[in-house]
């Protein structure tokens, strides 16, 4: 992630939104990936602050900043980016693809403050808000279904920004089993298959090491192992007749 | 995007869903970036077919499967893996972050199917859940707000999943102008600039190379260039005194 000031240079902007559910859901997301300035353009219900949508993002909600007009929500912005599922309308704006339109937005929030709009529910961002953009900013939907919901879609806008190319290939924490682990479990198991006379049953060439890789393969954590080895202790206890020792 | 037919082996699976506005809400999302395959556990509400937030899904919310059990929901899968919020829950499984964990589930869905599960609202995923998982995936929310809305959560994973790393790099389609049309704007601009009296005014050296430059920075798309110079055009014709040709 970005430090955190530059994110607080990003203005999510809802223009004309109609459903007050749905401004609710757009702070939420908002919250969710460490972004505060929302601003509302002409919201069709006046009283979208109470939206009970805004889950744990009340406080973010409560200080919307409403507006009359697009030009005033968008004055001290640099960067003004207009969202649209529609592809092909006749293009007056470069049209950027969400991947591609964000990091010219992270390098711009970068020094200085940039808008995001999103329009209305039923007709999207109108050619007099859209004049407002330098460019527009679609996410990558199938022709069969392109709008989409005006909260899931603020979601995928941030998500993409907080994302982190570099977590692509994070490893996990989890602690593999050392050999010396697997190695023990592997020798207790053979214990186990001689006691349950598995081995004299069928009678396999190069038993050992079948079993030594078979175990390998199931890349045992640490603490996996350790629940195994009492698994089949108490299996080799119970084989060899229970005796308490 | 993977071939369709790699997103055809995904199961969203909705265990134990309490708002039926919320399922028909992933099944938008999945509508949206091209899956199919919607799977829902007991949910709360039996009556979910009908919900109206599945705008463009109805029918994909028709044909889910409903289950009783995860056992059953994710029989046909060989990989589960299940979505949390919880970062320090005692850590029975590995967690990935989402960019890292999708990278996973892609190559898994090149030869067989895999089962995304994402838990109620109110308590995510139960442990009996979970224990069907081979590993678990995070969004990378804020410790402040991690929570996410169950339809947002659903939109933002399955966009992970279609993101296109090379579309970063996506070159925009606009034209732009060619220096030919670039220097004829120039031009009509040095004509209007003489005609209306600015370069007398104001005596700057190396006008011409000032002005030429400040034009470049425009970075014109070919069509706008065409614009400007039919406005500079009506200028100049207005300033020499609006003679008719």
């Amino acid at each position: 992630m970005p430090p955190a000031n530059e994110f607080d240079r990003l203005r999510v902007v809802l223009v004309a939104a109609r459903n007050p559910l749905n401004i609710g859901a757009a702070a939420r997301a908002m919250s969710n990936f460490g972004f505060r300035h929302l601003r509302v353009v002409n919201p069709y219900e006046a009283a979208f602050r109470e939206a009970r949508s805004a889950v744990g993002a009340s406080a973010l909600l409560a200080r919307a900043e409403e507006y009359k007009t697009v030009a005033e929500a968008v004055a001290d912005c640099t960067l003004v980016v207009g969202t649209t599922a529609v592809r092909h309308r006749e293009l007056q704006h470069p049209l950027r693809r969400l991947e591609n339109g964000v990091r010219l937005i992270r390098k711009q929030l970068g020094s200085s403050r940039v808008a995001l709009l999103f329009g209305s529910e039923k007709f999207g961002l109108s050619n007099a808000a859209l004049s407002h953009c330098h460019w527009l900013m679609r996410i990558p939907t199938c022709e069969e279904n392109i709008s989409m919901n005006l909260g899931q879609a603020v979601a995928v806008c941030l998500y993409e920004l907080v994302r982190d190319a570099k977590a692509v290939r994070q490893t996990d924490k989890v602690k593999l089993a050392s050999s010396a682990q697997v190695e023990r479990m592997t020798l207790k198991l053979l214990e186990a298959m001689r006691a349950s006379g598995y081995l004299d049953r069928r009678r396999i060439a190069d038993v050992e090491e079948r079993i030594r890789r078979l175990v390998r393969r199931l890349n045992l954590r640490a603490d996996d192992s350790t629940a195994w080895l009492g698994i089949l202790r108490q299996m080799v206890w119970k084989l060899s007749g229970g005796r308490k020792p």
